[in-house]
């Protein structure tokens, strides 16, 4: 991947952190109350749409919209025609912001469109920030968070690692298994070594659950933090595409503990 | 269960706060930084001690000693000769607390010792406090979260459940599946309905995983919020004991979900 031409890593940032702050003021009155769980609608991805994530998704777009960019989001589907793709998730972790569980987040992929459709592999800049706690990570050819650089953690044994999964189906020796809720954060949590991997096998209908504004911005930046990055099969997901219809099903570690995942996955 | 003579809730109310305000300014400054999971001894449960959980129960012990209570505590063990027995978790969720994942907590359950050994059903008052958000949750004998009642969620079946499950070892049909790693606050989600039950099957060495100063605070809360409360095998933990050796393995619903999760767990 190379730097994009018509937009800096720099002025990403700079859109990110605007996006974030609009989301932060606009959802901070209402998490944790039963209102912010309350459906408001059917989005786009054809889920029913939450009221924090309304609020979240009219914040971002109010800012989003003043910048030549197109937006992939969740409730309102693909938005503008700029040549720079943005893959939003406006509130990641809706459950827990409902209910006041400080584990949500927003979190923005940067792509440019080179062909038809952004591929995940056009992406130059990732961002997620835990709206309850404020915790920036982001990425350019670097990951950071907080301003520090940070990487993947060394783990190489299955039985020595702190997993995040998406869902256990049996005991597959790990030492300590997590689900927060919250996959961009999460892929961020394994970017910045706080956990050793996140799996995702969910097979959903056919291709996975995870949408492409759910990961690609976590995914960005736990790649440029050293991890290795495919599906469970071992597959690149380097030509995903920046579209409502792609899914993801992910082994997300570095590079050691990522061979020992496949094989721990396919035995 | 009954009042306590020697001490009221109240009482027990204020010290628990003390108590809190204490850990959480002794662990502010170490949280998320590295040193915060640096093993600095054995405790008395067996396992490494980290710092973080070092300079908790220091301070909490400090302002405990202050009273006439008897303290069961994960790195010291049992301290003091009060009647009155505090089970208690300086910090719970001390992985999360040394990487700054705002899921952690201190705990205390207060117990009147009648016989030999105080037991859970001798307990009148429990207190939980996200250290990193200052939730509060407590109940004598109605359960509170940040001074509001809260009761559990109404959830009747298992396939609208949100479940907390220590570890699922294959697909049982569940909305969703969290495992945030603070049994206590993860039980108290269970009392105010923000999660629907909370169940760990772990064998352990044969008896389960989870102590007393675990999940005693977090149940008595549950309990009062209309939680059912018994092992995976339908067993009352009544008679379960304020001592260093107890071991817990739990099912935690409103009765009538937690009657089909008990069929769910034996099939």
């Amino acid at each position: 991947m190379t730097g994009a031409s018509e937009m800096s890593a720099l002025e990403a940032l700079r859109i990110s952190r605007e996006v974030s702050k609009a989301v932060r003021e606009a959802v901070s009155g209402i998490v944790g109350r039963r209102e912010a769980g309350e459906n408001v609608g059917m989005g786009k991805d054809g889920t029913p749409t939450k009221k924090v994530d309304r609020v979240a998704e009219d914040a971002a777009l109010e800012v989003l919209k003043g910048y030549d960019v197109s937006v992939v989001t969740e409730e309102s589907g693909v938005v503008g025609r700029g040549n720079i793709v943005v893959a939003l998730d406006p509130v990641d972790g809706t459950f827990n912001a409902a209910r006041g569980i400080p584990i949500y987040s927003v979190s923005m992929c940067f792509a440019e469109r080179r062909g038809k459709q952004a591929k995940y592999k056009d992406a130059f800049f990732g961002y997620v920030c835990n709206l309850a706690t404020g915790d920036e990570y982001y990425a350019d050819s670097t990951a950071y968070k907080n301003g520090e650089i940070i990487e993947v953690s060394r783990t190489k044994s299955v039985k020595e690692t702190n997993a995040i999964m998406y869902y256990p189906e049996r005991n597959y020796g790990f030492k300590r298994v997590r689900i927060f809720g919250a996959a961009s954060l999460e892929i961020c949590f394994v970017a910045d070594g706080s956990v050793d991997c996140f799996i995702d096998i969910r097979p959903g209908k056919g291709n996975g659950m995870l949408r492409v504004y759910d990961v690609t911005a976590g995914l960005y930046v736990a790649e440029k933090a050293g991890a290795v990055v495919t599906t469970p099969e071992g597959k690149s997901v380097e030509e995903k595409s920046f579209t409502m219809e792609e899914r993801f099903r992910l082994v997300v570690a570095n590079d050691k503990l990522h061979r020992a995942l496949l094989d721990v996955l396919k035995s």
